[in-house]
């Protein structure tokens, strides 16, 4: 028992990708196969548990091996693990738990991406033996998850921490969501490849015109800190909001760590180090209270199934 | 056992109140004494155990009826249950639950005022029956206190749930904190009055000035909302504030409610239903997801002793 494995699966609307691991965290086997969303939801359960095998097969291992799957959903998951919407693979309300009855007899655990990328983060990445952690994603849009006392928390029916979009400034910058002003409409990828596509049309002179302007990524503008004028007022105007966002979490509720994950935080100590000089000098109360550490994420691209795997320790 | 009674105890810088209620929340006594925090720790805890025993006294029962004290502290109280730092009555690192062991037998509950607040509404008030609940208390300063699965959630080393201190706004009001543009700077009474008194200054015919300049209080101000031309910009501005704090915490999230307590939240309904309105209409996902139920505290003056006693439960 104590030597069994976890699986752990992230599902995408593209791929599932999938690993298995120790306890411990450690990868043994990964990969992936495409989703086939269009098959419906029992095709899609269907592949999860055919990775599975694969993943298992090729360790020479069997699903008796296996203590239980852990399963990242892209999208809304209760607090008794239904998926009420999840969008991109056009599933609502899906009872996962009883439907994998049908295609495996191991216990199965489900959490939302964002949220079970959070707990991998403190379970066996940058945050490990930490026990309340909050977690941005900085990528296409920003995505939250927040890990108290070792476990996720995630809210009124499992709709909590869209910190992206609480409103960071009143009649800002238009979001997606419809709203104005969202932190996602500032901090995602998204956000700061438009912010610099702006600030290319007005500047012709500025070294971002050394890259594609219709492939431009937040890589491109971090390559340039410090070296090109645009792409650094650019990169400081990011800190500045992130550094808000960042002392408003660690004022309202005093996490042990900020995990920093998605494709902006690749830019690593550009980003923590000046937020975290901030955060240790503007948080609240700072006399006698413990700091708050900003971090970036360590698991990468297989933060997403070691995430879901963490759900079944 | 069952029929065991609990105490709660307000401990405020100037007065000690404490309650004797059942297990569900009926008051059965109730009194203060003052706190005297200049005899000291031992002085103080001797005083509470005092005044418990007046009450119990007053309706025949002794600390042998009595099941546990909570404690509410105006402070930090770490997940240990130590006072890590109370400035009203000057204590920094008190082992509470220790140092009663000499005046009572009785098992000991600690919690931060602002946190035994919203527990107590989750447990006895407007709140019951609720599991995630956020308390904003609208008062001298903006507290804020947080249940999340029935417990209080009080961050890293208790430090958490300091809302007033989340910036609303970029460089905007000066806060008693330091920063610039705090929640508590925009939504605390002593604020809504500050920037009242600026509007009489800049309009001699408000009829704002037929209450007395100096003792103007958040109550004056509402009883002319939709009258005067003055205060129902005020508190429409205000409003305007609240209803932000109240999106992105519902947003961030999702609590089952938020209630308001504190001295401004006794206008009810002048701020629950346009907040409410403007919540439901506003909130992220509404398609599929949970509105969130902005209510106003119940529990009035006898919060802070109720709260208090249901730490014991």
């Amino acid at each position: 028992m104590d030597n069994k494995l976890i699986v752990g699966i992230d599902l995408g609307g593209t791929a599932i990708k999938g690993g298995v691991l120790t306890k411990d965290g450690q990868v043994l086997a990964k990969g992936q196969i495409p989703t086939e969303f269009e098959k419906g939801v029992d095709g899609v359960l269907q592949n999860i548990v055919k990775l599975a095998d694969q993943l298992l097969n090729s360790i020479g291992k069997s699903q008796k091996d296996v203590l239980a799957i852990g399963l990242g959903v892209p999208g809304i998951v209760d607090n008794n693990m239904n998926v009420i919407e999840a969008t991109n693979i056009a599933w609502t309300n899906v009872d996962v738990i009883n439907r994998m009855k049908k295609f495996t007899d191991l216990k199965v655990y489900l959490g939302n991406d964002a949220n079970v990328a959070a707990l991998g983060e403190a379970k066996f990445g940058v945050a490990k033996g930490m026990k309340d952690v909050f977690m941005l994603t900085l990528g296409t849009g920003v995505g939250s998850g927040y890990v108290i006392d070792g476990k996720i928390f995630a809210g009124n029916l499992g709709c909590g921490a869209e910190i992206g979009h609480a409103i960071l400034k009143v009649n800002g910058e238009q979001c997606n969501c419809g709203q104005k002003g969202c932190v996602e409409a500032y901090l995602s990828a998204t956000a700061l490849v438009k912010f610099a596509k702006r600030e290319m049309n007005k500047n012709k002179d500025t070294l971002l015109w050394k890259f594609d302007y219709d492939k431009l990524n937040t890589k491109d503008i971090f390559s340039l800190y410090k070296e090109d004028k645009v792409a650094t007022k650019l990169i400081n105007k990011y800190l500045k909001d992130l550094y808000l966002v960042c002392l408003n979490l660690s004022n309202a509720f005093r996490p042990e760590a900020i995990v920093l994950g998605g494709g902006v935080s690749l830019a690593g100590e550009i980003i923590t180090k000046p937020i975290q000089k901030m955060i240790d000098k503007n948080i609240f109360a700072k006399s006698f209270t413990p700091t708050v550490q900003i971090l970036s994420a360590s698991l990468g691209n297989d933060a997403g199934f070691i995430g879901a795997a963490s759900l079944c320790l």
